[in-house]
């Protein structure tokens, strides 16, 4: 394959005329595929219809510890179930308190409370001149909306293939008091789908914020979504690196089991320090009564324990590996050595990454969507919905069929060549 | 029976010294009985149990537009369940959004969002110098809590047997930009259990609020909780009234489930105009992607219309009416001519409200503690849980058992008794 750039004008052309010939017979076709949100597929929410089985009316509707989950009371969670989501996202029990059906909602909260009561007693975020939070990008476009929604301003910080640049990280948090905070999806990141290696999460732990009410805010939304059973990767436990380095209450870990059993329907959970869990208690006191305890025992008793979970999460990858290799192989095969895109293959997670020339992003989603793919909005990756190079496109190959995958990907490189040509020729 | 200020010196002691050997028996007793919280009785919840056999693992999980309630989507709830929801509080289905299983959270929200980013468009009320609401009282101690936490400055306003003082209500909301809310349970009140008459409802809706960002937080948690099927409380339709008067955007009114289904896994709803409606959405798509929808399934399935769900209802009322009876025909049979306590028989709700002479309740409350007997706190129902008066206390019969109810009551009017006759003694 030879690298567009190093083709002639006259090349180039001829080129684009073939492609143009293919872009109106796919367009013919009138397609609709859409790539755009990591939702499960039908037969991976298929593989949780026995969980509705689990409790009936004749189940015993009480706890381990005699608790009636059908009435008021335990705010923080049912106590099987925080055991259940404190394996997943290993930490001890005591520090987890499992809430309703989304851990957005949990990030949204989290916020929305240091903004108007502040952070373990800090003056209340609404209160001060400026409060900025770093972004690594590209990153999950529902983070940075909250922190938009509340006047956050957000600073990008390249995710480089470890993690954050953590000069620029350590730069920012150890000497600008108004950074209150970083969005991290630490593992399978959404959407590059890298993990942050050991010593990105050391010196993560080993920050010195300026502010004492600077958290990190660490969604680790795909700790046991691995695609492969033979390569997966492994994450560093920020919890205990940052109580080894005396910086016990410096982050809030969040996850669901949204993309495990049910979107919507799953539970959720926070995972933090002691003191952090009170101070966030007393407040959610005020919020609510306490969250879906018959789901919470649903999912207990569906899973028994983390084994349970796990074995389930390996059917979930038998259905996600030929979509993800649907898009990879053609991809590959299409794009390999023409220099006009880049990408990395993900070990788990929901998303692939797709780094196009400058400034073609934009253009490319749009000619997708002529042919009736549609992928998430160039820009999404990048707060304010603008990625300062128009370059990356977020991939969600979950929701359709493997073929469809590969047929909406075909569609997508013919896109990025069509683009990319005519970037070349200055059109 | 003898009003006990008519009584003399000498009698009184008499009186406390029998009342005293009577309290060392009842001490002997040791019981330990809980009328603290509105929780529904066990026999209540086994009512909803068959609910839990209308979704398994042969269902299917599509709504009725043909939307899968399993994966991600319907923001506002899917459509079957707000149009239950809808009926539950009489308003059109485009008029509700069904949340998660917790209107306190919904009022949380709503307060919250009205702090950071403002009503419609209004000015954050976090940026403000003073917000100020009214506060029926007696009233519901988690409302008070949450716009406590804000720092909103609570304003106590008389809870009449018709609803609250309207005249205090016009004068505040019509002439201090600074008032923003009211705080509303108008139908059997909680505690009173009054119902807010036509007239007072007519009233509020035609308020010239001074702020246009002023909004009635119309709690109507027991809009279809009676206790009696001859005698009901009808309330009139505000939102309807409000639109009449040229104020369709000045309330939002909020109900769910969960003294219907279960405590903790119903569903919640609010209802308010279609303006109001957009704003909301806009704001909470930052933070869910959706709420429970299959919980919204299920019940919408279960009930299959608002008839199921009334005919449900008569069962709770069967069940709660024994109970209420108990307390009420102990305080009757007990109290009445002695002039030290009233009470109102409510024909709905949670809740009796009995008031003792002033400065009598914190004593009565603590006293009924040492008898085994749990009772909300005194002062629990006013703003920042100070009664002035020291008079008011919140009897929950829901929870114990018919038999319970009449032995808690008993040691309740005996502790009324001590600390009345000590009252008087000047003790």
């Amino acid at each position: 394959m030879k690298a567009y750039m190093d083709m002639s004008r006259d090349d180039l052309l001829a080129l684009k005329a073939s492609l143009e010939e293919e872009f109106k017979t796919q367009e013919a076709k009138g397609l609709s595929l859409n790539m755009a949100r990591g939702k499960p597929g039908v037969s991976q929410l298929a593989l949780s219809m026995p969980m509705l089985d689990v409790i009936n009316s004749q189940s015993d509707m009480r706890t381990e510890l005699g608790n009636d989950t059908r009435n008021y009371g335990d705010l923080d969670g049912i106590g099987e179930c925080r055991r259940l989501m404190a394996d997943m996202m290993e930490v001890k029990k005591d520090n987890v308190i499992v809430c309703g059906n989304s851990s957005l909602n949990i990030m949204y909260d989290t916020v929305s409370r240091s903004m108007l009561c502040g952070v373990n007693g800090s003056t209340p975020w609404c209160k001060l001149d400026k409060v900025k939070f770093l972004c690594p990008v590209p990153g999950y476009d529902r983070h940075f909306k909250i922190t938009e929604l509340f006047g956050i301003e957000m600073i990008n910080i390249p995710l480089l293939e470890d993690g954050p640049d953590m000069d620029l990280v350590e730069e920012y948090v150890n000497n600008d008091e108004a950074v209150k905070g970083i969005w991290c999806v630490p593992k399978y990141s959404n959407p590059t789908g890298i993990t942050y290696s050991d010593e990105v999460v050391r010196r993560f732990a080993n920050l010195k914020p300026k502010a004492e009410d600077f958290r990190i805010y660490w969604d680790n939304a795909y700790c046991i979504h691995h695609i492969y059973e033979d390569v997966q990767d492994e994450l560093l436990n920020i919890l205990e690196e940052c109580e080894k380095a005396g910086n016990p209450n410096m982050v809030y870990i969040f996850a669901s089991t949204s993309k495990v059993t049910f979107s919507g329907s799953g539970v959720s959970a926070i995972a933090t320090s002691l003191e952090n869990i009170e101070y966030i208690k007393k407040n959610m006191t005020v919020q609510i009564i306490g969250h879906d305890k018959i789901n919470q025992l649903r999912h207990a008793r569906f899973f028994k324990n983390i084994d349970g979970m796990k074995a389930h999460m390996k059917k979930h990858a038998q259905l996600l590996r030929p979509k993800f290799d649907a898009v990879l192989e053609t991809l590959d095969s299409e794009l390999t050595g023409l220099d006009i895109g880049s990408w990395i293959k993900p070990r788990g997670g929901y998303f692939i990454s797709f780094n196009s020339m400058p400034g073609c992003a934009k253009a490319i989603v749009e000619k997708c969507k002529e042919l009736g793919v549609v992928l998430t909005d160039a820009g999404a990756t990048y707060p304010y919905g603008k990625d300062p190079e128009d370059s990356n496109i977020r991939i969600a190959p979950s929701f359709p069929t493997p073929e469809e995958m590969r047929e909406a990907t075909k569609i997508f490189v013919l896109c990025v060549k069509l683009v990319s040509v005519e970037k070349l020729l200055g059109e």
